[in-house]
């Protein structure tokens, strides 16, 4: 899943540049792992790991001591198979009609999300006279996917439909971890152990990241993080447990005085109420930078907060940077975007959304740099 | 740019599927290049051609007679020149430090956005004995990029900083020009009249998309659109004079019967009140179907506008489908995000932003397909 529009090396004018530390991805994996133990700890890299690159992301789990990985597409699971050749690689979005024989040559796991796949699954594995991986999903109040009560029931009273498949676990899924003491995790939680109750002896698997930090008794045989592995704060009520990941970096083009009655961008909506210094740097929100950003995020320069000023436009984003030496702030220079002092949960906060989407967002134009690869880390 | 994530041929279990009508993008430019004639009609293609692909789309557009292209970043320049071999390519984000050479190499045009950028294309005309193509933008409200009032007033005083260079236009851009009778444009456009009058003579660019249509008084010698080719609005309070050119589908996964007192999706915000059909479909943020849109977009299936229900999540989103017969609603089943029904402006609408947004944020895991080719059309 490498970028074919990342540039290989990086001239040295790089309009804006994208660091991903993978060691830090590998402690958040031996941290989350270490946690959950003696349960099993997966690790989600679905939407090409959560925007930062699978390709990259996913050999340096596996280094760290990952061996489940779940994606969201079969197209993911197909990919990612061409650099994990011996993980266990399992598909969350279930098993589409058709392809099953690209699973059963990949060696996919499909999560089963309705009776209908399970079936066609199990009669697959007979038909081979032999046994085929599976998750089953059952819903517990999400309502997206995984088998809905009814089926349930009936899976509870015909278990002989899995007959033919290697069970891996009985999943399920949060849907409010993030808010710590929100009772829908208990419900869910009970529901759960009601539903794992009836249905053929399986390991189970309940957890996503927020819900790691939820207890252990969510923690069951087997947890799944994903955000908290890129280092998005799985428990927003308080300081974030998880090492950031990702740096991002933009660069200056112009710097100009401005005064009033001046305006910036369009719309001609930010108007310049005294003399100082408008900053124009090489982003916008076709890299991901969201357009509702604008005005209400910071960026930082030389340690500074600075505000983002006036519309972001698609390609170009302008800082107030009237209180930044001139030496500091001048074209060609750096202005960080994501990093130690405005963070991934900040700019979510600022767009009105999670630290998920800005992740998931970044940009295809940034140059991409890995840093922290497996050699010499411990695995 | 194109992108190697999208896979080659498409297996019949696609996740999503995003088509792009390559002939109604030549349409679009054919008719704009009527429209302004006899000014030169440029095409942007900045950002990947708003997101649908400059690789596919520039040649289409040279094919129907565009001969000028401008690009926002030099890496979007140089990538371009690869697919377009002829034609002039201008970039936007002017000549950083350090990459003179790359671009006299690859006979990009600067866009020069300061002195300090005139000087140095200047200097390397006059050093290698002939001139370089260049475009001067100055500023006349937007302060975001070109000369500000006082480098204009220095380069009108110094015009021989101008010598070495083949000045084709001297452009700026409009803040405002997609609100009609909005009086920045008048004042930008008295601006840019007095500025071009003090500086040595040399054609004109002022507008983009929008500013077309806000009287051929703005058109100058070269106009510079971008959004429209591309089936955006260029007009927003009235109707779209543009062909629309993306279809996006995205498949239905599984369709459940809900009831209350059940919710749906992430922090269990959305109340069943009835009974009724939830469809998950395979698309999410993670595609570029912004998180914003939940609850305030809907999708189109079977000739039907169906709203999108709950919190719309990395990799699907939830659809009441309780309107929809049972054999038009099933897994498998395509369910319309863009089309004729719900356009890219009516999603840009529902997620509170510009149908520039939509488009450059279409997401990398579609499967792409590009209908409309060159061959057999009108060039």
């Amino acid at each position: 899943m490498k970028n074919a529009t990342s540039l290989t090396a990086d001239p040295p004018w790089a309009s804006a540049v994208l660091t991903i530390d993978l060691e830090a991805i590998a402690e958040n994996y031996r941290r989350l792992a270490g946690l959950v133990h003696p349960a099993r700890c997966a690790a989600v890299v679905k939407a090409d790991a959560y925007g930062l690159g699978a390709v990259e992301v996913a050999p340096r789990l596996a280094a760290a001591g990952a061996d489940l990985f779940f994606v969201a597409q079969p197209e993911e699971g197909m990919r990612l198979r061409g650099v994990l050749p011996d993980a266990d690689i399992a598909v969350l979005n279930g098993l589409p009609e058709g392809a099953e024989a690209d699973y059963e040559g990949l060696r996919l796991i499909p999560v089963l999300n309705d009776l209908a796949e399970i079936d066609r699954w199990a009669r697959l594995a007979r038909s081979r006279g032999r046994s085929l991986a599976a998750i089953v999903h059952v819903d517990t109040g999400m309502n997206r996917l995984g088998l809905p009560a009814g089926q349930v029931d009936r899976l509870a009273a015909e278990p002989s439909r899995l007959a033919g498949l290697d069970l891996r676990y009985v999943m399920s899924h949060l849907a409010c971890a993030d808010e710590v003491g929100h009772p829908m995790t208990g419900a869910q939680s009970a529901a759960f152990r009601a539903i794992t109750a009836r249905l053929p002896r399986a390991p189970t698997s309940l957890a996503n990241s927020s819900g790691i930090f939820r207890g252990a008794g969510l923690h069951g045989d087997m947890v799944r993080p994903g955000v908290a592995l890129y280092g998005v704060n799985p428990t927003p009520e308080t300081t974030n447990p998880m090492r950031a990941c990702v740096r991002l970096q933009a660069r200056i083009l112009q710097v100009r005085d401005v005064d009033s009655p001046m305006t910036v961008g369009y719309g001609a909506e930010y108007n310049i109420a005294r003399p100082g210094k408008i900053a124009t740097i090489a982003i916008g929100y076709a890299d991901g930078y969201l357009r509702s950003l604008g005005g209400e995020v910071h960026v930082c320069l030389a340690g500074r907060a600075l505000p983002v000023v006036g519309r972001i436009s698609m390609d170009l984003t302008t800082v107030d940077v009237s209180d930044v030496p001139e030496d500091e702030a001048h074209p060609g220079g750096w202005v960080e975007i994501i990093g130690s002092i405005v963070t991934v949960d900040d700019v979510a906060a600022a767009a009105g959304t999670i630290g998920y989407e800005i992740l998931t967002s970044l940009g295809r134009r940034y140059h991409r740099h890995y840093v922290g690869s497996a050699r010499g880390s411990a695995a």
